[in-house]
């Protein structure tokens, strides 16, 4: 039996050492397995949260959706990061993507967002600064923005976590 | 076998239809069961993050901080409200404290946060405008300052989800 390849999202491309995220590491068995991938000039990410990402009944708990800003933010610094440098974001190029970590992160809820659908991301990094990239994000549920984010991605140090 | 009473968190005193969030809801059997206190002024949470919650091997996952500053300030704005109004904060009262969501959520991630300690999330309310309150909080592992957040609370709204 043979299947379509499946299409590569930007953690697709993260070093196995840098995949095992909460949020998007491929390598995390209890995370979220957020993924991320380039279209039209945008990054998009697409989530269905479980029955038990409740904030009250019938709505997505906030935390999960900070969460899904982060993870698709810093992704599309990498893609942001590595297009200006006119890195190809592709498998078996011998040269990963730039991973970053978040610096800053900011969350506007606009309206309650509904359990029960699949919630789309769609991201743009807005200013290349140094090792920095300002992303922005907006959340939305059946078409209909929930929730808007702006995360600071600052390129991950060599030395992370060590001083 | 008897064993002493356990303290009250901010959290045990929400309704039943209200405690069912996945960062803090006493009734959510997959959640972080985040629970605030008040203590000399201040509002302190203590969380232990599971080995899942990483970041890249070693650190904890920024989302999970946001989670815990969300949930912690949510818990202090319904603290403040309630002293605000000289309603007290314990068991029984036949009036629980006010329930509030978050309008905004910023996080500045100040360095790394080591996975394998006890986080402790210190806060206060620093404004109540009508229905808002801004609370700060900062989270610290092994007694170091790891991020810092700022959350504007909403007092939420009756008919929550229904428009």
């Amino acid at each position: 039996m043979s299947s379509s390849p499946q299409p590569t999202a930007i953690q697709d491309l993260y070093p196995e050492h840098l995949a095992h995220c909460y949020g998007c590491g491929r390598l995390n068995e209890q995370g979220h397995h957020i993924r991320t991938f380039e279209e039209d000039g945008q990054t998009v990410s697409e989530f269905t949260p479980d029955a038990s990402h409740v904030a009250v009944p019938g709505f997505v708990y906030g935390g999960v959706i900070a969460s899904l800003i982060d993870c698709h933010s810093t992704a599309t610094a990498a893609a942001a990061m590595a297009a200006a440098s006119g890195q190809p974001l592709a498998r078996d190029t011998g040269r990963p993507p730039p991973r970053f970590v978040t610096g800053s992160l900011h969350v506007d809820y606009l309206r309650p967002t509904p359990l029960g659908e699949t919630l789309v991301v769609r991201g743009k990094a807005r200013e290349i600064k140094g090792r920095k990239v300002v992303v922005e994000s907006t959340v939305y549920a059946g078409g209909v923005a929930t929730a808007r984010g702006e995360v600071v991605a600052v390129l991950m140090p060599d030395n992370f976590g060590q001083t």
